[in-house]
């Protein structure tokens, strides 16, 4: 019987077990104005690691008597915990590494709030500041480890990919694995998984003890994509911009596996900041990958890349198609060379602090129907600036297919409307029109209708 | 491509690490005489683990100009590996876990050969001696963790089992896992690798970092029964017997998972220890257990068992089905237990020392006619004689359905002759029927032959 | 040739290696407003450690061209070290023990500057406040540990002692040592040098790798006692005041060595805290120990206690003289209340957050003829208001013993005033006259002249 | 009051903690047959570790009552230990140190007889036999470090030396700290002691964790030297001769401090070893050092090697006098050209298997009146077997000064004649008038009566 747990207290562990009296009232008071919602769900999504993907609402709704609160006793903060999932319990006790995953979203959620976003120290708004925020949040998090040789390699794509992909996508980890790479991925299952379970194993075999499966997340989709069973060091960035920053400073390498729209955003999002010219003689390697079905969507990108961005865009980019064993050993290299560069430059080793972002990185596009007409689509334009744009207008699709604010304003005011070069937007209707040849629109839907109308 | 690596040469870590010229150069010397052929083929095998399991002659055939040598270079031994497969190696350089597996053959094949068995330090005609011998092969492979509290669990059962069974052992891998249990197996894959797996996750979780997955094999299956990618330490024991009594000595629990004849005859073997009059104080916790579809199985096992030996063996077993948590929680109960039956007769925690063992059971029992038909099946003895005396009969049918020594005889003189009480034969009958009937007597037949004739 | 070294570039350890590029830039505008010539200072002097007791002037003129310089390069900051002693380096690199002192320089006298004392975070107005900076200093210098047993003992006594209790505090460190305690002193020669040395001893033959030797000091002193050779934690906190809570909050037993008035001052401070009704019920186990020839000094200060602040207040403390096994036993045994005290209340191990002090305690006492004459030394008060102020008087004979104010004071003004009740004042002139019988009073000199009158 | 301990009962740690029954039972049958007085004059030694030099006589006297007992319980073997010395336990338990030191007595003393001396695994009359006797006692004994890079450093010299001398020994064991060199010696007072401590200060302050401090003793003479209290390993070897050979082969480097005839000797039975043939192109640095009251000393020693074995000698020692810091720095230097000695010839780093011995380094010389007669003390002969008498000669004359069986012999058949060249008479005479005008002949007499007979 899956009966809940109906009470537990808990003490912290890592950085939030010394905290001074001052410090541990304020994380107390904290936690009631207002954050006790947020606090609540994402505690949930923590709590129900592991289990089988789920939507945020029939989590809710099967934990209905669920709570979490933040109380100073003694020396230091506590939490009470009632009705929570049983199988975070083993006898009574809760799973050690979920109490860390806990943990660190009380220290992501609440702290970091009180000693960042909210403190007058750092200036939000600048570039600057926020890269700085970012910065301490993550090191706050101990994401930051002196004294390591460059190895963490980010992994974006789909989180509800077939299952072939999938195992691609762990057979490409446990090649990391076997060359002591590290894993970052976004927290949930499909591809966020696959790699870090490859990888764990890939360690194993070479007794490489200090694995790490960094999951970086955000509150709008911890709840949706909770942390899946392997992540061993999970933080929560602010939101969605802040984590794409976290991502590219943080990791050494990125390899992006198959995706729908949302994969073409992040990949138009990191090449608006490798072609950036700031960032011209950065070392920062990029592979696209996947098993042998991915081969049209991937041929498709890069299509679209050469007649948009042309080869500026696709020199930065690696193609490697289903040989794993391929794509690990040029990581591999590839760290050595980033290696060379943040030693050349003094430039520590744990974040990427050359990198030069602006703030329209930084900050979230709105994309309503104003905004999306007003992209500008042409050639015109220097082509990190293009980028840019073609990166919203990506961003505009994903809203439109499948947020829910997005779809409300697709169905009161029809499709987005596109604008742009001819040759552009041709380029567009062609990739889109192969996202939906290969259902990778949108992943529930028979027959597509397309949230937005191309102007060529 | 799958190209396989020309020649490398690899010097040793572990217990081969520190050899006295002396012993260096007796190391060479054994590695002439006859035992380069087994030696090979064991190194063939572990260099093979985590591939798909595969039959030995199937793996000398894809390797056809693998060789191996061992010989002396300055301080030390040295391996020289001609034509390997290429998987086990990443940029040139072996695996490092195959590397300690690789040494552990060598360490096991010979160094303990030389200075166990070959020894005139053991007498190993007497079942003190031979436990002795079992003992110092151990601990020279590095079994015995001393100041370690009781954990580890010995899972037996099938290595070719349903997708559902092989799920199953995952899932009580992963709640032994929880609760900080380790995990020892026979090597291979099935029941001997899902619940390593599982368990890998588990103390992933509760970040315990000291997890041990032991495989023990003997050169006999080794190459049959690759080891498979999550055993961290590996033990081969000079044979089968061997083997057996290491693991009864080692686990500190033992857990059998659904299996055909071979799992019933290792279940009478630790029946016939259990019961024997000298360790009937002995705690030694042993669990029947399997998913839903076993039920049949087990319950046609209690039945036998109820109507041939009687409560006196059943009491010893605790049957749960389809219910890993109950059963990892028992375990983790029963350790304690364990720890304090050690403790009070100043038993050592990583040796079951004060397990009483004939030479019966360190000795193989030869399945042919005359030694089937001799057997004594009837209930006029004690019931840990009678229990011995039903191990061997199913002793002869594996051999009678599988071994390539047993098959002939078959063929060549008709099934084997069974004799003994009305009421136990009987029961045999019920039960073989049932095997049969379950598909559980021979794996690859559509029609079974019964190898034996059983006379009420 | 004693050579020094010409300039050196240094990166940090510790928590100075992680800082964000904002902090970095702090760090090196704040070195530049008025703090680089005592950070110079105490750079100096911790470059110098281990050497023979120097004084800061001495010092100075001895390496004249010495500077250090704190900037930005890269990732983080660096040192610029000119002209420093040669025997801080080996083959030209800076010794890592000092290295690690030179940055607690920095991080205590800049950052936690930055953090704890100008930062807006906190009201160093009040007495919990003022508790909260010292906390958040001596957490920066990471001295809390966690999961960690009380067990550090905070020995106090004089700098300057004759061989004989030298040798007596080097034998009770190591029975110390041999429990398996740690050490906290006052950072330099003498009574602050000997436990630590005998402890290392001690935890060595015990095997015990995690020995903590912490040195506690402030800026106004490191350079005149620059810490022992044996200080593997060093913590420089903002004044003597802050120097002390630390010593109490931060210890978890006290053991008082012979000294001179300056001992006196700190054992009536801490009786002063002890005494107070708030900590009536509180564990802090205070021995006062030293070998034979401190016997009368003991007890001259055990009778001075008797007749001015009566049983309370020498019920508070254990006299042990010249049984340092007896010494180590008693406070072995005292770590298990204290543990137990501090577990019944869910405090810290690491940090007396119970005990309660004043502002009074907090702050400084200005020892000038005003406030000296001022002083309400009688018994017609609470006994632990007493013991402050018989405390003040003591700080005013130290300032006028040995202190370039308190001298100048005393030569422009002749001596101070002290008034009160007959019965202290009498028994203040009692011991006052013993410390000079027994050479106390003064260091180097052979006839004491008073700096205080006492008015009976 | 300094009574002892009744009787404590004690289970190993260590090599000896995970036996075999048979192993077990063979330890306490062994310590019955004529051990257990030499076992008990050496465990009592070790339980008096760190108190004052004290001779064997008068340690038996002060516990007369002392014993040990191995005896086998439940699992493994415990020592019964009966009216031990009170100062090695703390609250009745035994200080881990000297437990450690305790069971390295029965390790030695019994096991690896079993397993080296009286096996028939070794030919212990040839000398490639010894050297690996040698090699499998000090491997049983955990002295070889695999992946360690060469870093010991011998220190021989006087056991009974004047202050500064100590002094000096200290500060350089302090500078070989710094460089993260370890230390091996005798394991008794004086040179045996000085770099030891200075070393752990220097180690400590390197923040460098894993230091050893090897004691290499003998039955003969521990009980006469104890170890000292900073004796981290310690290791047993049978006999004098294998004693010397387990230094020459596990140091990286020699240290010779002043001494008498003694270290004489020694010095003779390197250069013995150096200058053979076979062992030419070894790297095996040697340095001669002490402070400047020394100077004398090895001027008089330089003299007569190149008087007696010429430039061939001399050129293998390097004599630095009163520079601490440059002894250490060529001794780090050298560590280098001796790791790539070995790599170079694929040797070990912790075992010098190169270095030829032959067995009359390896066996004892007989210093009676027939044997010194017949010493070869010419220079028609190769200059390492010259080197070989004249260490016999010093052999006798060490004997004839303080061992009781050679003062005994020089009591009754007079002095030792020695004959040979008139050149090597002449300064073998000059030598030791210096010996005897420096007191450095017998530490407690006066005035010296040569024991020798010099025929020039």
């Amino acid at each position: 019987m899956n009966t809940d747990i109906a009470e537990v207290i808990i003490r912290p562990e890592g950085s939030l077990q010394i905290l001074s009296y001052q410090e541990a009232q304020q994380l107390c008071d904290a936690s009631d104005v207002g954050l006790n919602d947020i606090l609540m769900r994402c505690a949930l999504a923590v709590l129900n690691t592991g289990s089988e993907a789920d939507n945020e609402l029939a989590l809710l709704e099967r934990y209905p008597n669920f709570s979490i609160d933040v109380t100073v006793k003694g020396r230091g903060v506590q939490l009470i915990i009632k009705n929570a999932p049983r199988h975070a319990f083993v006898d009574n006790s809760l799973i050690i590494g979920l109490k860390e995953h806990l943990f660190a979203v009380i220290r992501d959620l609440i702290y970091s709030r009180n000693e960042v976003l909210y403190s007058k120290k750092i200036d939000l708004n600048t570039a600057h500041g926020i890269t700085n925020a970012v910065f301490h949040i993550a090191r706050n998090a101990q994401l930051m480890k002196p004294n390591v040789l460059p190895n963490i390699v980010v992994c974006w794509g789909g989180h509800s990919i077939p299952e072939s992909e999938y195992n691609y996508s762990k057979h490409l980890g446990y090649e990391l694995g076997l060359r002591n790479l590290d894993i970052c991925t976004g927290c949930g299952p499909g591809v966020m998984k696959g790699p870090m379970k490859g990888a764990i194993l890939g360690h194993g075999k070479q007794r490489y003890k200090q694995g790490r499966y960094i999951g970086m997340t955000e509150p709008g989709i911890i709840a949706a994509e909770a942390p899946n069973a392997f992540v061993s060091e999970l933080c929560i960035m602010p939101d969605i911009e802040k984590r794409l920053e976290a991502f590219v400073r943080i990791g050494h390498g990125i390899i992006i596996f198959p995706g729908g729209p949302g994969t073409m955003e992040e990949l138009l999002y990191l090449l608006s900041i490798l072609l950036h010219p700031a960032n011209k003689e950065l070392t920062l390697p990029v592979v696209l990958t996947g098993n042998g079905t991915s081969t049209e969507y991937f041929n498709g990108i890069m299509q679209f890349l050469n007649a948009t961005l042309g080869s500026a865009a696709t020199d930065k980019l690696k193609l490697i198609i289903n040989h794993p064993r391929d794509v690990a050993s040029y990581m591999k290299e590839q760290m050595e060379l980033v290696r060379q560069d943040r030693k050349a430059s003094s430039d520590a080793y744990y974040y990427n602090w050359r990198l030069t972002l602006e703030l329209e990185h930084q900050q979230p596009f709105i994309p309503n129907h104003k905004n999306m007409a007003k992209l500008s689509l042409h050639k015109d334009q220097p082509v990190h600036l293009l980028a840019s744009q073609l990166r919203k207008a990506f961003s505009g699709i994903v809203a439109g297919n499948v947020k829910a604010e997005g779809i409300k304003e697709i169905q009161r005011h029809g499709p987005f409307d596109l604008h742009g070069d001819k040759e552009i937007m041709q380029a567009m209707d062609t990739l889109l029109e192969s996202f939906v040849a290969q259902k990778r629109m949108k992943l529930d839907t028979s027959e597509y209708q397309p949230c937005y109308k191309i102007h060529k």
